[in-house]
């Protein structure tokens, strides 16, 4: 954090009365092989107009996905995210007066928490700006932090396809520019998934065999997704995570299965249940959509998506 | 293989008295997190002659690295993997006189042996074409199955940075274009190391995290080498091999953490003894010279050398 020349030391010029606007996108994480490190930000998006308030509490309205269930005082995880941007860069949090228009759906594995984690930092850079300034890796590590690893945090924060690993000095990310014939799908189910579960599915140690087919195919996959998605069904192949998980999430694992033999390069959308199609052109994605029409056995929202390449955005409502 | 038209089925006229010329790059494979995956063609070469002749025994002369070591009959590994192709041709290996200029060193871990063997498989290309044509999967399976993995074949056949794989329909290969500003820095010690011995140092199994690490350092090494070489100190990181196999090479583990220290992406080349260096410009690599020259204890070559985009290549003698 930079504090800004508009700013004496130490002092917080008003902010109630400002408001902004943010947009997140969703994320797809893992991507097959790329277990805690790749992540694709949807053009699927939560939007938010956040003001900052002298009121006594927070005033907080949702529409959409999570209207009615997510809690609407300060555990409200935007909230959550916006007091710990306040707190680290040392300005008083405000009260917020938030309305938000979610879109993304909650657990299943599209990235919720990552984009209701990154909407509440977006909004305090918002706020902020002009007192404070946040770098990409400053904006990274508060949305870490919150979210526990950033491999949905970086692609929501910057969008396209990312990279990302954490290092002593804390996360950081490379971002890609995705070839313009991927054409994702996303094949959501009707019901929910712990992540919580599905990490606790993770073995302690993999045979070596198995790390060494990963490495090849995660960097087989950054090759393919920027330059060559021809090669994306042997791209996508994993043997460190998904069939460890398969057992909680049969009807997914089961669609994987048929979609792959299929010829597309389907897997676990983050910790599931959803599935990630990465077809190579809006053709192949439609034969996917066909394929589960024909074949599921449970009742799958499929949702062709644009690649994200912006990630999240904040723009003064008064502009 | 596909026999061409100018071949009757069934009949190989008479090769005798055509001659090529053969030249193959030296390679370094693994490069970090990249295990038994990642590999890198330079440009130092070994160059052959090699002409088809009706003498009853082969006629091999070699001049330079393993001038009086490598077996002058049927043994040498170029007429070995030449009478692969031959055979699965289904074509008759002619007699060969060789003449080779090798300047790859032997057992250091620049990929010398795997450079013979595609200078065998290209020299039978040259000879037979005009009678069988070879695929470029053909030419990779041919060299595979006689070194055993793909990843020093690959970059020799195929040249800049490869990333190979093992399908059950036989070795596959990505090939990717190198940033201009990675300038690699070979270091070569004294002493040769056994392959077979750096491989039995594996581990069966690793820790899950270990293989998660790797995992994401291979995807970021594709992107620094492609875009970005200023991550390649961060990208080329590795939990999976090198640690393993540090006793059996101290005076390579040494330097590598002394490169490392001062910023410069050192990694073991293959399976050894020799230091690979991914500086990302010229200047930094002639620091890493001086920085070599400094501290190590024992006698190392630098070699400054750049990528050979090319891979190998074959001509007709007569052109």
């Amino acid at each position: 954090m930079t504090a800004t020349a508009t700013a004496g030391a130490g002092v917080t010029p008003s902010l109630v009365g400002r408001t902004v606007h943010v947009k997140v996108p969703a994320t797809s994480a893992n991507l097959g092989p790329g277990f805690d490190t790749l992540g694709l930000a949807l053009a699927r998006y939560d939007e938010l107009e956040v003001e900052a308030t002298d009121a006594a509490t927070h005033d907080i309205h949702v529409h959409g996905v999570g209207a009615g269930e997510v809690p609407l005082d300060e555990t409200h995880l935007v909230v959550r995210a916006a007091a710990h941007a306040f707190a680290r860069a040392g300005a008083p949090m405000p009260s917020l007066r938030i309305v938000a228009h979610n879109s993304i759906p909650h657990g299943r594995g599209l990235g919720s928490s990552g984009a209701a984690i990154v909407a509440g930092v977006m909004a305090a850079k918002g706020l902020l700006e002009g007192v404070v300034e946040f770098t990409p890796d400053e904006l990274l590590e508060l949305a870490t932090e919150l979210e526990g690893h950033p491999d949905n945090v970086a692609p929501a924060l910057f969008g396209g396809l990312t990279i990302a690993w954490v290092t002593p000095e804390g996360p950081r990310h490379k971002k890609l520019i995705v070839h313009r014939g991927v054409s994702p799908l996303v094949l959501v189910p009707e019901h929910e998934m712990s992540t919580a579960l599905a990490r606790s599915l993770q073995p302690e140690s993999v045979p070596h065999s198995d790390a060494v087919f990963n490495v090849s195919r995660s960097a087989l996959l950054i090759a393919a997704l920027i330059q060559s998605p021809e090669l994306l069904l042997q791209a996508t192949e994993d043997k460190l995570h998904q069939h460890y998980r398969a057992e909680a999430m049969p009807e997914t694992d089961r669609l994987i299965r048929v979609l792959r033999a299929a010829g597309h390069p389907a897997v676990v959308s983050g910790a599931g249940p959803s599935i990630l199609v990465l077809a190579s052109d809006p053709s192949e994605r439609a034969d996917a959509v066909r394929l589960v029409e024909e074949s599921a056995d449970t009742a799958w929202q499929a949702m062709p998506l644009a690649v994200d390449f912006k990630g999240a955005t904040v723009v003064d409502a008064d502009r």
